[in-house]
């Protein structure tokens, strides 16, 4: 395999550093290849902005999507997007890595989604969902939270954590056509004692090990909709 | 009312723009105070670091919602974090205005929400959902995106928007204790006519001026679970 991890916490001696590190020896032991983009040693930019394209389409009226198209196309795109999205295009197995924020990723990482994920490249059109850009690479979302286990599910007080999950899972990994491997989560982590971050570690190291067997989640097909994206009736 | 807008769009003549021009004339209009947030404009630091506080608890490790709870007991938190939690706490009502990006907020607008809902005034130990620590004010997520309107909800390609602003609307605006009202969208806005977004002007208009008289969302009430955050058995 060839993976990018792309990683983000402003502590690098976190546990979710301790991740990052794991996988990158992991998979590197099994003889994989591995890149990684630590966004904040990076110093990464992560608002998207007119000063992300070298030359304009259109100087007068920023349409960033569009900007996006012309950039990847004519070479255009700011230097430190192009070499992400080069990252990006050369893995075959991306890897998020951070705690959640809000539910969310932070805001160097959402940025890093905002930028990288090009327009024209990875998405456009109709290439969308299982007909994205980026079909056929897998994604593992690896993340760290400071919630307890019990508060996520059916019932539970914050729903299931699949839900809050589903702008990044659906509507950017699985929009830009990866399959989308089921998450792995460190529970609890600021408030936990060290045998449980261990115990976090091996668990880690048991599923980097086997990766290429998982089976990723399900999404929408464009097979089951329309022309204009209606859904089409059900076989 | 005291409104503050929070708008994060990186082109100053945007539709997005229009509305956020409508809102401060509006409510103003009505006799209201209005703060607005331009991020763009205030070159907004979208990164939580280190450097977000003036001293440390423990400068050796950095737990940010840790260093966030002193900050704000101790009149610690860099200046621009502080000036935004003046003019939050200052409002009773909140608009945060954008284009939706990857079904979700641009990074600008997600470090505003990382770094500025600081922890200890906006939530904290059981403080949160109803219970947070903005109770008692409103809040109207205003948002452009690209989709057509029949592509979200039930059966539709993407879901129910709702569903994919669930970390926004739930798991961050709910989670501090805000009144949630339901959100103002102006779909497919890159490519209608101007008479089309000039409805959406005239739509929007007549949502701020009800805004007062607004329903918010439902969502959990921590009455609803027990002290260890397990569902009670409902009555």
């Amino acid at each position: 395999m060839k993976v990018l991890i792309v990683h983000a916490h402003p502590e690098p001696q976190s546990f979710t550093t301790a991740l990052r590190d794991l996988a990158v020896e992991t998979l590197q032991g099994q003889g994989h290849q591995v890149q990684v983009s630590d966004l904040y040693a990076m110093n990464w930019n992560p608002v998207a902005s007119a000063a992300d394209f070298t030359e304009r389409q259109d100087p007068d009226y920023l349409v960033y999507a569009l900007e996006q198209r012309l950039g990847a196309k004519n070479g255009g795109l700011a230097a430190d997007i192009q070499s992400e999205l080069d990252k990006l295009l050369w893995a075959d197995t991306l890897i998020l890595n951070f705690p959640l924020y809000w539910f969310s990723v932070p805001a160097i990482l959402k940025g890093w989604i905002d930028r990288v994920l090009v327009s024209g490249v990875c998405y456009g059109g109709k290439r969308f969902y299982d007909q994205g850009g980026l079909a056929g690479k897998r994604v593992l979302v690896s993340l760290t939270l400071g919630g307890r286990e019990h508060m996520f599910g059916e019932g539970a007080i914050h729903g299931p954590l699949e839900d809050m999950l589903r702008p990044l899972l659906r509507g950017t990994l699985a929009y830009v056509g990866m399959d989308v491997l089921p998450p792995f989560v460190a529970w609890h982590v600021p408030y936990i004692s060290h045998a449980a971050r261990e115990e976090f570690l091996v668990a880690y190291q048991q599923r980097l090990s086997g990766l290429e067997g998982d089976q990723p989640l399900a999404f929408p097909r464009l097979q089951q909709f329309d022309e204009r994206l209606y859904p089409l009736p059900q076989a």
